[in-house]
């Protein structure tokens, strides 16, 4: 049998096997809509609302603080439009190295004439606080600065940029798709007034995620329809994901630490072994665990990635969540990384399920790629 | 054990088992990325390509024509604001009895100063085409009226009112959501422009939907993100949901003709059978199979839903899809129905699960509550 190896854990992870038996019932029997009166729909309701207080809890935020919607980039959306094409502060400060969901969204209030500054993070990926307080003016109205990257896994001040924000009187979005299930947050301690999150990033399923927003943030909603999630977000409510949302989350969160751990062990080894080669690790040490963007000079990524592919290993190029666009990545040139290196980069994503022998392997391809 | 039937199909539906033996595999194994270029994401673009396919199949449109989305009321934002806040003809027009998301859509694109009329139907729920002749002009940019009304069933003259808008070039979008997989539906030979459907009202998973944007058409994103759908929808496909929203549409596109023939005589048998009572039945005789709007004059809705729930049936009062605010509905008052009889309205709504001794017993048991 031919081996395979995902180590592609950055763009989707597998889905969490309590989470797929949470979602079953919701799935097969207790079909109700959650919106009716009617007995037949409790079991739909009481779910719900019990996803909700669990994954509140996962981030130290209030049940109505969360809001169900359809992934991170849904959320993304909302957090940026919802705030800024009804405030009377419109401006936006994001950073270049931000997921398209977000920099599309900015792109998008640009052209209704928004004003949208793009920070630029340091080599290792990072967004320098000073430079946010800089640029702060009259007219912004929200900051987004990611929580992690998701190509280079730098992970940002989330508490200091935050406090920034506050102190000028400007709301704090944080994109954390990337981050959430894999580091703590705790919302109240980092004092963030929205926070985007997908499901399937953290081995919940596809097509779910939230939008947390803080008591009292002044939103208007972006899918507009019934009264679902306190009359902020229509549609019939996706029961049985978000229950196998909840239920992957409260998973991840309930061993943070010892994933972290397990997962930094296997990306230390997996440096370690690869040691030999002439390679540049992007987003310095202090990245999420398991997230390795590692480039090589004069080689090509995409060649990488296939040749790899060919050994049964499942690995990235550029950008993570789309790789039908091959371009050297905003994030590498956002970085300053040379273009030799940044065309021949791979994204190698480790998850809980990887094993040490998997790392040995995929090093061990590597090297003979990248040496052959 | 306690009898329990549901006949709140028009609310949503019991997923389709075939449609979940579909998902699973997406669900457990073929997890990839289907945006990703290895082998291992390839099951999961091959499943998206084909979903696409067929579900284009089952309403003659072309697969590029099928945009997936999270659900029927995000395919009704995004056609009406993708549509307006982008053309230069800005303005609306809809019915009075469009479904919430289609009425906050036009009530969010209102406040941004584009006019919106609505279109006032005749008792019985139908749009009189020379009435939206009347009402188009320069600046109209959009028609959207729904196809079938999910209260009370009346089904829409669309390739007339299509025709009209085309013939002072306007586009028409239909939110067909309550009528796709019930009817047919032949997007090509009635000329819409714009569809929007929602799996869980056909057997399909909730959380997912699409939007038909007919080849050419001028339109934005919603959504904003990555190059999914075409660069027209971000966010990782929910590859799952997908292919259980295609089987389960095919599933019943299929059977289109035997399970209308099949759930109108179960309504036919409702109907005769609580004949004695003294009731209105709203949306007069040519409505969606099953969709049984019935108003008893002097009675509450609300108490009538609770009684019959006491007896182990689900069915619903006024609006279709968030009974949790409970008011006389705006389909019922936009029909003129006397206020009398609007409050004391269940809609019950019959699925092709339903059997006659199901219709008898819910005749029953709603004769003793109405007469007692």
């Amino acid at each position: 049998m031919k081996k395979f190896i995902y180590a592609d854990n950055a763009a989707t992870t597998k889905l969490d096997n309590d989470a797929f038996e949470a979602m079953k019932p919701y799935l097969l029997y207790e079909y109700g809509n959650a919106s009716q009166p009617y007995s037949f729909a409790r079991p739909a309701k009481k779910a719900l609302k019990e996803a909700r207080k669990i994954i509140a809890e996962c981030i130290n935020a209030k049940p109505e603080e969360i809001y169900f919607t359809s992934g991170g980039t849904e959320s993304d959306n909302w957090a940026i439009k919802g705030v800024l094409l009804h405030n009377v502060k419109k401006d936006l400060i994001t950073s270049e190295i931000e997921h398209k969901a977000v920099l599309n969204s900015a792109n998008f209030i640009e052209k209704l004439e928004h004003n949208v500054k793009y920070l630029r993070p340091n080599s290792k990926g990072i967004i320098d606080p000073s430079n946010l307080e800089k640029n702060i003016t009259n007219n912004t109205g929200l900051v987004s600065i990611m929580y992690a990257n998701n190509e280079i896994g730098s992970i940002q001040p989330i508490k200091e940029l935050c406090n920034i924000a506050h102190q000028k009187g400007v709301l704090f979005h944080t994109d954390a798709v990337q981050a959430i299930g894999h580091i703590k947050i705790d919302v109240q301690e980092l004092g963030i007034d929205l926070l985007s999150a997908s499901a399937h990033k953290f081995n919940g399923p596809k097509g779910i995620g939230f939008l947390y927003i803080k008591s009292g943030i002044d939103i208007i909603p972006y899918i507009d329809g019934g009264s679902q999630e306190n009359s902020f977000r229509g549609g019939t409510e996706n029961v049985a994901s978000i229950v196998g949302m909840a239920c992957a989350l409260k998973n991840n969160c309930d061993h943070i630490d010892e994933n972290f751990a397990y997962i930094k062990s296997l990306e230390v080894e997996f440096l370690k072994s690869i040691n030999g080669l002439n390679f540049i690790k992007n987003g310095g040490q202090d990245t999420l665990p398991g997230n390795i963007s590692i480039s090589f000079k004069g080689k090509n990524g995409e060649s990488l990635l296939h040749r790899l592919d060919l050994k049964g290993i499942s690995v990235s190029t550029g950008s993570a969540c789309n790789s039908s666009t091959m371009q050297v990545s905003h994030v590498l040139r956002a970085i300053g990384l040379n273009e030799d290196y940044a065309v021949g980069t791979i994204r190698v994503s480790f998850g809980k399920e990887n094993t040490i022998e998997e790392i040995h392997y995929i090093a061990n391809e590597l090297k003979k790629i990248v040496n052959g």
